[in-house]
């Protein structure tokens, strides 16, 4: 009998939805609380703050991938939703552990924005990087092998699919692994890869993003 | 006249849904802001990081059974919920107390991790879960002897979603008394057991979880 | 023309639900930002921690009050919107003043637990209960007088609702009166309302609530 | 095939609603994080604690313009997307932006208060708002040129709501344009629009707002 409880146990997609919307607003809009006006005591003149606000910059670099870092992964997430009839229990946990790497990244983003130039604070960066990304082709797995899409996937498309993921994780792997000269590479690299993603796959060369 | 009001107060699903959805991702996400980036000051060199991060590591363990203690519960939530055609006054109550209960799981989380080895923060940790155990055992009650139900619910399933509830509740106790040893057993068990709920109920031996 | 658009603003009530579901949401959880863990420098054994955690209880008061209040008022605006066919922008308006109260209740509760034993900031939260009470009353005759509502609503269901409110807000001002005696007579009396509220109306004597 | 995957992402428009609703709940609601409690240190009559509270004027008024900004933007974005039957990846990713400005508001509304006499602080603010004017306008140029529109929009509709963005964003930047007095002018203007665009536009002469 409990097993029956297994069969509808977390099978509703419209709340895994809400909830997923709901956690991914509330990471996106609590990693400005990283961004803390300067202090007051310690400005004097509009020029010392134009200063202090020069050394928030970093702070808005790490803001921006963040930011982009989540929209990438919901644009993702809702897109692979949208193929799927129902959920499941294992689905819903999977995409918990999803959800729960959404929630690390204000974290790891402090931690990069605090500690910009150590290479620790980047590898960490991209480890969750690296999770939602392992995560976001379990899900896709569970989605195939269990039927819970609304129909049949062909393999080219699944193929297309996963081939996706899997660049871009080596670029992400790519952008992490030139902290071996600066973390700034790092972040420079990573950052334009996203907004290539974000602006650019409408355009010729860079449809297969 | 007026209770009319009571008739048709609180009966919107949907709703409460919502509310549970957005107080569940906010709950979820702020558990989080217990993960301070380490102080700059305190950093000198990749290795002082290191070991910054690694005196991080109890506050990693209360934020992932945090995580996992709210996730097991919104599956619950969400498995009871569509079991219902509607809500009512009391219903609504009732799971405006369970959110209340929610909303404290980021305080006594971080009581816990700030003094994890002192029992009285352990207990209260497994109060707050103990008040959601028998808070959602309430919702139950209310749905079935007030005809919120789509169906009938037969007495094997009543008895097998109340067994569930017990069983679990018995074993964070359990875990809870463990802190006569070592508050360090109680996490750890309680760890162990929300694992198994979240990963293990597709494998036989742990189906009636 | 741009007529047109004032015809047109504003009229998803769903968006509105969504937006309304989700600041509740979000001010019922950061309530719980102001219950912090006590400072670990202090607490030397569970006794200590105990001590603490009892200097606590004002806070862990105003706490419940405040949920309670956002619990109410959630209810009543529900309850309002199951009536309605669909919004317009003067009611989006009402109602994103309404919501600018909700946001305003985590401070004026902060402000209360400061100052417990201040009848200045408990006339503070007052004044934020009354203005939420004064919005709710707005949409409603909003709601009413300009087509609005699913169907018409019968005189004396509209005195119904309006005797609640005027019921609820009497009770309320004459909870903040007592401050005259003692700050602690109008949190005990309001708290005991609200306790009323949220449980009683199920029983006779209380059926008007 | 990957270009299939283009066809197929970000098309969900409900969920992008999820997100919008959700992340301006968050924004509005953490605004009240900056109007902090007094410290409990500096004040020992209910006279201190008023003059504290006067002093937290300045940030009440900046709170309330900043939430009546994100009110206009949520109405309007609201408004737009009642007349879209579908969204596509790029539309997607310029509501994401628009979002993400939405997000800086509480940072931009953060440095004012902070800094209310400095004219960088609110050049600064009035460059976000500008910035969601022009993102608010780049979704509707893409739903109207993408075929994203439930039905042809005419072209005086398209010029109406297209000359509302430049009014108010005119009446902005002549708000902003005053701090070459004073900002509090600028402030001052700037509510004195919001307010009437809030209350207003029901009214004869104001019916193009």
């Amino acid at each position: 009998m409990p097993t029956y409880y297994n069969r509808i146990a977390g099978q509703s997609l419209q709340r895994l939805e809400a909830l997923s919307d709901g956690i991914f607003a509330v990471a996106m809009t609590i990693l400005v609380l990283d961004l803390h006006a300067p202090v007051a005591a310690a400005v004097h003149s509009e020029r010392d703050l134009w200063h202090a606000l020069v050394l928030l910059a970093p702070r808005l670099v790490t803001y921006l991938m963040s930011f982009m870092t989540l929209g990438i992964f919901w644009v993702g997430q809702q897109t692979q939703h949208n193929l799927l009839a129902k959920s499941d229990r294992s689905y819903a946990w999977i995409n918990l552990a999803f959800l729960m790497a959404v929630t690390l990244v204000p974290f790891s983003t402090s931690l990069l924005a605090e500690f910009i130039t150590y290479r620790l604070a980047l590898l960490i960066y991209w480890l969750n990087i690296l999770v939602l990304g392992l995560l976001i082709a379990a899900q896709l797995y569970r989605a195939r092998h269990f039927g819970l899409l609304k129909e049949e996937m062909s393999h080219e498309f699944h193929v297309a699919i996963l081939r996706r993921v899997v660049i871009a994780q080596t670029l992400y792997a790519f952008g992490a692994a030139l902290c071996i000269f600066s973390t700034w590479w790092s972040i420079g690299f990573i950052v334009a890869v996203q907004l290539i993603y974000a602006i650019a796959p409408r355009f010729k060369p860079f449809t297969w993003m």
